[in-house]
């Protein structure tokens, strides 16, 4: 990136004021970290302080009556915000262009079915016997397709992905870097002294318009299907266990992870590091807070939770309080003993 | 799979009454979750709620005395469990079958020591210079296995794996997608203002029959070996640490992470989340509770453990049962001291 | 290894007493597990029990002092530890030696920037267009470097790493097996009933010195940069979410969690399983214990803090030992209780 103050305002459809119209921008940033070649912008007004201390060359801004240091530029728009996600979107990094085609590199085994004049296929890339891929995909460098899996239209696979043997992928997913859609449910019978393995012979169906984190884990079910519902979105580092029932919309943050054949709803939200047990089931429009620890059902929805074991936001609140005051409890009591030995 | 609920009797050898035997079966599942066209099994008494709801076209059982809605087929056998993982077993999603010998596509180094007619090394695999494979291995598509490395007999090393220089599988290891065995550990002394590295020279050693669960890392020992001992399962995004010794048959479970240097027993098993510090050792036949923080070693064996510090189950039941009597107590210190006042 | 307790002794400089010379070595071990066939050493007094009672075939010794079982030799030097260090050097797993040029069957696309004399790329590595290598670096097997990337001079990247579009690494960094760098930020706008992805259109840049551990994930900017200061030390499975910012020489253990836009200072300690929530800012030589849950800013530099929400570790301890303290609080308050009614 290499504009200038002005050129930076034609694109937003801006005008400027108080700074150098050639000043030259090759970057952007927040108020806080942009430094003389940066364009920033002020969309909200609890940034007012960081505004005035800024060392951007040039800010977009929606209010006329702004505070910024001398010699800083302000590019007036209607929505700062929006003008600079245009910028964002001109000079952001963007995905590499869509290459049609199979990289001579790529191994393709017998039987798969795709366009190849509708698909990509990176270097390095491995598609099994029997592969899917519906037109309009991306398969990344160095990701391996097993056997008889299916991938939908329009999905962004990424480098170094792995989907395991006759799993399922629907339309417009994102698989992010490292993910392991279908490895081996984590099943044994304890005989003989041994831990035998349980066969793990179901799939993982993702539903359409999921996004999926890097280094995340799905595990195949034990039989039929482990599903991750339409529209959920899952971060990094993330454990689905085998037969897991994800609903549709949901949002699982990084490092979460739930064990087998839990249910959980639509539009549930887990935050981070959250850990859930097995076998539960927990209601639509549930949210849980960060490394909550989920051991029981959740059968009402809408509710908000919180802790180890979790439970209802206020009743964590008002136990938290509790343990806060214990100081202070135990010199009460200290003062009534005391008080009835005088007595 | 596509057959009739006629044929299945006759695969599993049971017969039919109250259904239509010519029903279409096209998949299996539990009671909960299966459709018209599927057969699921009655198992369990405390699945009989399921069973009178279930909307399956064929169910499983060994009991006769049992209700269905109407137009659900029965499926008399003498072990429905058994029974239905028959059906898994012949129409499950099975791994794809042994490829004897070397894909054209595989990358091979010098000196490797194997019998290419009796291993399978899938596509875009890497071998590098003096690996050797035992016979009936399958070394899964884009996997590395690094400079003199060993891989025992019959094991499924799976795609995306990466085990590092000079590190030794056992027989019959199962090694899921996106491991990593033999990453140095993580050690570094503070001088001149700096981390400085400490160079981490010795191996990972895993001994037979164990399971490693996807993206799950085990580092290689400062000098000598980190050991994962026979029939141990460890499953997804585990992290054990360099220098550590797990004994064996122990079950560890998904997120847990274990600190270096750390030695644990036989038949351990450690639920999910858990953490362990490093430098410990805990003994044979301990249990430790999902999400438990073990600070300290534990010498006696058998033992269940929970909570942060992890102590005896039933002392942190006790805790928490105290902790959440809280508020009660608080009243009661109230009512005395109200009490005194009055007197 | 191959060797003889006489040889060794030389290849310290040391001299042997009380054992054989020609005794065989073929490995080296602490004092705790060593075998009759390996060496070991006492470098600390508190090791004396386990010195009292070692199997190993000799033990190097900077004191004279020292009683040992029957049979096991004294290799007596100056510093134990040091001739314990040139023993590791010598005869542990070293990395492979660095191959010059670029395999044959990796992939490069075009418009790449590096001098194949001069760096390594290992078979099935993935270079896509408008790469850039420094001198000294080599990439790991079956790794995948996405277009425009910079890898700088001197890097290790291990086998299967995943480095995205327009990502820069700086020099002499490490990056280990199954680390992804710059995958997208989990970031979405709700609207319509569904989560709308918004486009993560920045970098990560990773500073010179830095290393990090096996399946870490670092997710790319939303804009501008995701940094991770020189020097800095991450272990395994760690998420770094889009926009930290973290400072120079930190200590980052494994399974630790940031969130998105965290500003973290220099040379500060984060002990395993962490997890920092977003838009926080935590001040230099800060230090967190284990599975610290940090909620809040720390702006005070230099101190130590504990729990969740992780708080100054005095005040931690201090609530910790009240809670332990309550069954003992209950029983006062029950004897106040009766000796109130007696009354």
């Amino acid at each position: 990136m290499k504009t200038t103050i002005g050129e930076i305002a034609e694109l937003v459809g801006g005008t400027v004021s108080g700074g150098d119209s050639d000043g030259e921008i090759r970057g952007f940033a927040s108020l806080e970290v942009a430094q003389q070649d940066q364009v920033s912008f002020f969309g909200n007004e609890k940034y007012a302080a960081q505004l005035g201390e800024t060392a951007a060359g040039a800010v977009l801004t929606g209010t006329t009556e702004v505070k910024v240091p001398d010699g800083v530029a302000l590019i007036h728009v209607e929505n700062a915000i929006m003008a600079f996600d245009a910028i964002i979107r001109k000079y952001g990094v963007k995905p590499p262009a869509f290459t049609v085609g199979v990289s001579e590199s790529a191994f393709v085994g017998a039987d798969c079915t795709f366009d190849p004049d509708k698909i990509s296929v990176s270097p390095n890339a491995t598609l099994m016997d029997g592969v899917m891929i519906g037109k309009g995909s991306r398969i990344g460098a160095n990701s391996v397709i097993s056997n008889n899996a299916t991938i939908g239209e329009n999905c962004e696979i990424g480098p170094n992905v792995t989907v395991r043997e006759g799993c399922i992928i629907g339309d417009n997913v994102i698989i992010h870097p490292g993910v392991v859609v279908g490895a081996d449910g984590f099943g044994f019978e304890f005989a003989g002294g041994k831990h035998v393995k349980i066969e793990q012979l179901g799939i993982v169906r993702v539903e359409n318009d999921v996004e999926i984190g890097a280094n995340t884990s799905i595990d195949r079910a034990r039989f039929g299907e482990t599903v991750i519902g339409e529209g959920t979105k899952i971060d990094n580092l993330v454990q689905i266990g085998h037969n897991c029932v994800i609903g549709k919309h949901c949002i699982i943050v990084a490092q979460t992870g739930i064990s087998g054949s839990t249910r959980i709803g639509n539009y549930v939200t887990l935050a981070a590091q959250c850990g859930v047990a097995g076998h539960l089931s927990l209601a639509d429009q549930t949210t849980f807070g960060g490394r909550s620890g989920i051991i029981s059902s959740v059968n009402e929805p809408g509710g908000t939770y919180f802790g180890y074991p979790a439970r209802p936001l206020k009743e964590d609140r008002r136990q938290s309080m509790r343990i806060k005051q214990l100081g202070n409890l135990m010199s009460r009591v200290k003062a009534l003993e005391a008080k009835l030995k005088d007595d």
